[in-house]
């Protein structure tokens, strides 16, 4: 099992450092379906995934749901701009999996950030994925989208409704069926 | 006249630091249309515009254009997966207006980062508003979107032109103009 631990064991972190990490990190078993953000909420931490899969979504005005991003093991999701700015959050964060996390809130986060470079890498990454996916969202069609989805998570895809999926992506389930036919059929005739 | 070392004078940097920074970084005028990152490209760099407004964009299949971030005065722009990942450009960058920029290449910009702690509140911002900007892509209205480019950018809306903003709003300019009357005649009537 992925722990956040075993992911800074490699870098250059005091021990002292891992230590108080260790002491202070609070482990959370989260059932399947339970929200652990809600847009407007205040206090927010940051998950690290150790097992399952949780989600981040916002929700319009019309009740919809679109999910921003998934988050398997050993990925972290948070809403950036509560555990940053202080700002209320935007998003919810579920679980769609019965999961485990490891619970940073910020003074934790801070902890990591200033003992290590990787805390600034996952950081830089996080701004090149949203980015691209940006990008990704104006101008690629939903085959290149649905590709790309693939290949950042290609560990989930077989775990995740469709209509999930397809929620990620910004089209109905039935436009994500007809690509995956096209696709399919492609591989096919090669 | 912005400038980015006027950004961190009221940090707790170090004098030998800015003095560093003072005497590597390059300031160069960039004329209107001029294009300073394609696609591609791989020895990337951060922009810091001192005046005028720089923008980046995607080019998708069909030869359009898709309005990443426009930057003006006070901003940063770059390509950040090429700066931080050494990964080939997505985007291009380039001059809307006659501008000015100072340019920071990744050694100057691993100076900035490990001498204040501005930088990270500089990355978290930015993680912030790309994650706005996708779940205003994914969920918001048109008109909820205007609105959030004119919270965005105040200084910049009668500075470019209509067609661009509508490439970063992803609609036609013709929705555009139709939201804009909306908008004026909510105005009229209150």
């Amino acid at each position: 099992m992925h722990s956040f631990l075993s992911l800074i064991a490699e870098e250059d972190v005091p021990q002292e450092t891992i230590d108080d990490l260790k002491r202070k990190m609070v482990t959370r078993k989260v059932p399947k379906g339970h929200i652990l953000l809600r847009k407007g909420d205040k206090n927010s931490k940051a998950y690290f995934v150790k097992s399952g899969c949780l989600r981040s979504y916002a929700i319009d005005e019309k009740d919809k749901e679109h999910i921003i991003m998934f988050a398997p093991e050993g990925w972290f999701i948070s809403d950036i701009d509560t555990v940053a700015n202080r700002n209320s959050a935007q998003l919810y964060i579920d679980a769609i999996e019965d999961s485990e996390v490891e619970i940073l809130d910020s003074e934790l986060i801070n902890v990591f950030v200033a003992s290590t470079p990787l805390a600034l890498q996952k950081l830089n990454n996080r701004i090149a994925v949203l980015q691209k996916r940006i990008i990704m969202l104006m101008s690629a069609t939903l085959q290149d989208r649905y590709i790309d989805f693939l290949e950042t998570y290609p560990e989930i895809v077989q775990r995740v409704p469709q209509k999930m999926i397809a929620s990620y992506l910004g089209v109905t389930p039935e436009a994500l069926s007809k690509v995956r036919g096209e696709l399919l059929k492609t591989k096919d005739e090669h």
